[in-house]
């Protein structure tokens, strides 16, 4: 949930059938625990604050299981009295999880202090721009590592994958993919087979005859991957804090007071920052979503 | 105020004796004339969402000015009952304002449909990172335009300026900094008589022996001036949604748990991912400040 940050989007997918969810925050665990959205949430990160799950945990609301990857983060699941783990395995991206060697301890430590380790997870993130051939044998190689490990922790979850790398990923039984339903510039390149469905509406608040500014800037977009892309009207010069300054297109008609749509170059840290959804049929708005998972 | 987006910060500068303040929205400018801080409030941003302030001035629990630089903007504040404009000029960076020979034009106009036009503003944000002597003369040039249209159009303001420029700018009779108050790692190389007052306070949440990993990522730090800077124990390697990746430093001391302060690359897009400011002294949080003018 952490690309779309919303219960009303979550909700919808637990209506077709996706009933589990991975969230990388504590409050995106108990924003889906309070929505009824808990028969099975996963948090895929590492947290030493997890007395804030152990209501969730007790009053049986929610199915909690949490990554832990060191002794530190067992012992902050065993105090907050969570009850089910996963082993965080590094598969070849710097970030967390422990050493695929180190698995298998870690599992034991976590039983021996009476957490059930359900399985391990890994994330292959680092292969996502990998063009098509080396992706699917760099990410075989990766989740070798993940199998490695599942091996010797034991439990029947292999938790890894996203949208960049879905469709190579025969090896995980849950995939942690989310970007999928919204899409931005970045993954567009990356995932085909998902059409973008994010859009910012901003409003043309100044022009001249080379260039107009849109009313929505870096406090509405990503922009750790670039520059977003301006629709129809003309190309993204630069981003100013409640700006886009973009050049006009050849012989294309633009007025102050034209709503323009912009696409986020990265879904994730677009969303966070939008209060709500608009959800559109064209030109009418035909739902309102509340980005309520927002902040830790 | 857009720099920082609290009404407790921006009590602090009228206590000190900065009524005047400056905003980039509309939901800033409500914001602010709900705290009792609007003695005089100018939306130095040009928008056709003006109808949200039309109580604020006929109310009187604020003084509103707006920055208008086109007919549209013009008819937008005079449909919203707004009293007072400024005339916004571009003086050089491609974003809004009308070009300094038409300035007159537009006054006149908005004198005609009822508006009081107080004077211009206009900002040469685009000279900020120029060298010492280099800046003083450009911005000299670019202010020089502004008071030509200054001329035009009357009124006693000339606004414009920022924590950038500020040292250089004798001609404006306002100057709209907001930076300097919390800083960041970029204006810190072009502002150097301010301190760096803001931080992310992250906590280790994973580590082996050559790197470790905050849980604080792309949705805690505005990236558009680049990766912030982790201090004491390592470099930034990279950062993703919720995390940073850093470097162990040579010899540096780093357990899972440890809190490590983060220095933002961009203060505004960072302040506005966040719902408070904790103020500290040394390591005891003496106040607690909403960010309570997000959004728009």
């Amino acid at each position: 949930v952490k690309a779309f940050k919303s219960t009303a989007l979550a909700s919808r997918l637990a209506e077709n059938g996706h009933r589990g969810f991975c969230c990388a925050t504590v409050r995106e665990m108990l924003g889906m625990a309070a929505a009824g959205l808990g028969h099975d949430l996963l948090l895929a990160n590492e947290s030493l604050d997890l007395s804030r799950l152990t209501e969730v945990v007790e009053s049986g609301v929610a199915r909690v299981t949490v990554a832990v990857d060191s002794e530190e983060t067992i012992a902050a699941a065993v105090q907050a009295r969570i009850r089910e783990a996963l082993i965080d395995v590094t598969v070849g991206m710097p970030r967390c999880g422990c050493e695929p060697a180190d698995a298998g301890r870690l599992a034991e430590l976590a039983r021996s202090q009476g957490l059930e380790v359900r399985g391990v997870m890994g994330y292959e993130g680092h292969l996502m721009r990998e063009p098509g051939d080396t992706k699917a044998d760099l990410v075989r190689r990766s989740m070798e590592l993940l199998l490695e490990a599942a091996d010797a922790v034991g439990g029947d979850i292999v938790s890894g994958g996203g949208t960049g790398t879905w469709d190579v990923n025969t090896w995980v039984t849950e995939l942690q993919a989310g970007s999928y339903c919204l899409m931005d510039t970045e993954y567009t390149a990356h995932a085909s087979d998902f059409e973008n469905a994010l859009f910012v509406q901003a409003t043309v608040i100044s022009k001249n005859d080379r260039w107009g500014v849109l009313d929505a800037g870096l406090k509405a977009f990503g922009m750790d991957h670039g520059d977003p892309k301006v629709l129809d009207v003309g190309d993204c010069w630069f981003v100013s804090d409640e700006h886009i300054t973009f050049g006009l297109a050849e012989g294309a008609s633009v007025t102050v007071g034209d709503r323009v749509r912009v696409v986020p170059a990265h879904v994730d840290p677009t969303v966070s920052q939008h209060e709500r959804l608009h959800v559109v049929d064209g030109d009418e708005v035909i739902e309102i979503w509340d980005v309520d998972l927002r902040g830790w």
